[in-house]
């Protein structure tokens, strides 16, 4: 064992030297990071919400190559102190009114924590049974806090899985109803599938089905049963319906229980995707968005956005797991084991497109029971007030127009195209009232003092203003209206009109 | 405004209980979760590596609903001990050799607890320019440290991103292999390519092309080549061939020049998955597995496997990221920003599937400042050492047999058939010599001392020993060698047979 022995008495001072997880060191420094979190949202509101560098700022400033030598935990914090946080845009800062919220909390930043210093791979049960086994009994939980019916828990058939993000959880679900489908019609017929791209559908055969202002811009059922008659005259197959519980630009909430009826009747696969809009559900005053959720066949909500839960935790509940097993199971012998095969034990692997998975229902299972359903409630309930409260404050505001009825916690409006039109009759025309308001938003982000985002709908430019930073109060709120008065009194104004 | 100054009092009332992210709150809870994960790794090495909890388990001692009232800290970590831990299979033990590593470290934790604290959402440039900044900047490092050819970095027109899994990295490559390929022949021919399934493609044209023990189970050029011309003698379109260097069984190293010139022959793209292997490569003696990576499309390593950065972190690099942006670009409104439409700027939302992406790349960037090159290294080898030093101790007893030459830091072996045929005429059965592994491995793992896999190629059962754990010493390869040949002789000689 000569040679051996050189090895190992090398290799014990490389141990000596770097040891990647002594727990003394990985003490001492972790303690460093809390201390250095905790200092920076005591002093996030200094920063500009929205990042105001410049493309490729980065690159200037840092070595083109990693460094040979170790460099000190103190070294680099100050580096990104220096040269990271400036690049940052604030999503924790309690003037972040921009996308829809990114609601960290300490219990959802524990809980992962927990997760990351388990650092276990449970892609099925016997790797850690744990994680299986607490991701199951959280869905559960949460379905019922949600009051989803029966048939998407455990108890009764269906249950819940925690993916990454609704974009992973659609691409399972499409594949799920692809395959579904194609075991009814046959392969031949791949072509005629109407739905989306990833999966290998013909980005031609995505319909978009226009909304109006009439409805709110959520999906009539009868342009809904006009397309699906439409793809049947022309021999193909609709397969997948994504209805919204709160869309992107204006927090719509589609008729769910007429959209599943017209669905049922032609076999298509529902999936209600309530990113935003499904943590507010477990309000009861809220749950009413779900009417007819028992006749879809998937639902998801993003934790991440509004539950509390750092990024990235998304809740895909379904009613017939097997559908998404029969598509997504895989059986790589390096995997096979006892207990899959003895028992009906959830392989979690099987509901999602990776093998690999993080342990992330700790940290839902903290944020439920650090905070408590009543107290999880109440602080939706108060994103929604101080929404509303901020919808008090454009109502006295005659420049301004409320655009779409606010649903939650979020408020589309604008500078109104009347104000507008009397001060210049160039403002008749849509696209430059479009183009003052692009501008105006430009102009409150670029103070940096709070960052809100738009949209498009029906060719109409909305400003977003979206409350759910977990920082946020009304005084937020009242500032932010402040500095938004200032700059349209600005724009009015002082000539830039 | 009386209305809402009402709701106003209630929803302080609200906010002095439960604010999410109180500053103090955060780094009181947050030092307890730091001294709560050391001592876990201080006394890891106390409770058995795979778990011993029957199915079930949890849901028996769980509440079956979300408490309504907060519950302390204290009392949830006191549950983490007593519930959850006993269902994990330990990961992080120094006596975890099973499936591969996941190689936590203290870096890496301290990277994800920055990007977790932090919880941007960087879907693309604006929304956190520091996110896409730095994950260009160190895939551009990580890239230079593995030698790989300058067009697969950016400065050269290539690029890498940081995705969650190996899984995701294939499925984005597939795609945008297939739209490429869609581009030439036309949409109808869509049933003949021969590829993957969650992209859309038939699952019949899927060809797994076998392996042979004389060549160390990799992929033989010529039946490479036979199974190309074969497809396209049936009309078939190869599309997409998948190189492995460190396949999973046996860590074999696939021909990747002779492989490469193939496909380049016959239009399909290479993907190289070096999954486990990769991250050896930033050792130059190591580096000429990576020869002839130059003509493949697309490379993939994971470093929440052998590079101490935690699950999830895979790094992928293309050479002509066009190819994905192609295939994988959405362009909401809601996203819409200057920055994306006056630069040329990455907005890695379209590199991926999923439009919400984590700050991973801080991950990355901490393991290679806090480590650096030399020490990640030298980590890198001294694994090596050991598994070469185990190989060395099973050469020593003559009942067991090394299956394939090892590569790297992975050791397959098994109890020799002919020691076996020796011991009973019934093991000339091929079968029973794997059902002998098969309970030596069962044997092994129940007594919790240690944790091993194993793999099935060309119908034989070897046992998997895959060091890397970032605990992992000599001292532990000794101690799991003493432990597997004390079951194996309890088997041989206590009558099992």
């Amino acid at each position: 064992m000569g040679t051996l022995n050189i090895n190992h008495e090398l290799d014990d001072q490389i141990f000596n030297t770097i040891n990647p997880l002594d727990p003394e060191e990985f003490r001492r420094q972790g303690h460093k990071i809390v201390n250095f979190l905790a200092d920076y949202y005591q002093s996030i509101e200094q920063y500009p919400v929205c990042s105001q560098v410049n493309p490729g700022y980065l690159q200037k400033i840092v070595p083109n190559s990693a460094p040979n030598n170790p460099e000190s935990l103190d070294k680099i914090l100050k580096d990104v102190e220096r040269d990271i946080i400036p690049g940052l845009t604030h999503w924790q800062s309690p003037n972040f009114f921009a996308y829809f919220p990114s609601s960290g909390s300490t219990a959802g930043f524990l809980g992962e924590m927990l997760s990351v210093g388990f650092n276990v791979v449970g892609f099925n049960l016997i790797s850690s049974p744990a994680a299986t086994e607490l991701e199951s009994i959280v869905m559960d939980w949460f379905g019922k806090m949600l009051n989803l019916p029966n048939c998407f828990l455990f108890a009764s058939g269906g249950g819940g899985v925690l993916q990454g993000t609704t974009c992973e959880a659609m691409l399972c679900t499409i594949v799920a109803a692809r395959d579904q489908m194609l075991r009814k019609i046959s392969r031949e017929n791949f072509g005629k599938l109407v739905a989306a791209h990833i999966a290998g559908i013909d980005p031609g055969n995505f319909r978009v089905i226009p909304t109006i202002k009439a409805n709110e811009y959520t999906l009539c059922p009868k342009s809904l049963r006009l397309a699906i008659l439409n793809d049947l005259k022309e021999g193909n197959v609709p397969l997948f319906l994504c209805a919204t519980i709160g869309t992107t630009s204006t927090t719509s909430v589609d008729p769910l229980r007429l959209l599943c009826e017209i669905a049922k009747e032609f076999g298509i696969w529902v999936h209600v995707d309530a990113a935003y809009a499904g943590s507010a559900c477990i309000c009861p005053e809220f749950q009413v968005f779900l009417d007819g959720v028992e006749n879809a066949n998937s639902f998801s909500l993003n934790a991440h956005k509004w539950f509390f839960s750092t990024l990235d935790c998304c809740c895909l509940w379904v009613k017939d797991p097997s559908a998404l097993t029969n598509a997504l199971s895989t059986n790589p012998e390096c995997l096979r084991n006892k207990v899959t095969e003895l028992n009906q034990v959830i392989d979690y692997k099987d509901w999602q497109i990776a093998l690999s998975r993080r342990f992330r229902a700790l940290k839902l299972w903290l944020v439920l029971r650090s905070y408590g359903v009543t107290n999880l409630r109440n602080l939706i309930r108060s994103h929604v007030n101080m929404a509303k409260h901020f919808e008090g404050l454009i109502a006295m505001d005659k420049r301004f127009e409320i655009f779409v009825p606010r649903k939650l916690a979020m408020v589309c409006f604008r500078i109104s195209p009347l104000v507008l039109s009397q001060v210049s009759t160039k403002f008749d025309d849509e696209k430059e009232v479009n183009m003052f308001n692009t501008k105006l938003v430009e102009s409150i982000n670029s103070c940096g003092k709070l960052y809100l985002t738009h949209g498009v709908v029906g060719g109409t430019y909305i400003i977003r203003f979206a409350i759910g930073a977990s920082l946020t109060h009304y005084r937020h709120v009242d500032v932010a209206w402040k500095v938004i008065q200032d700059h349209a009194n600005a724009m009015l104004n002082q000539g830039y009109v």
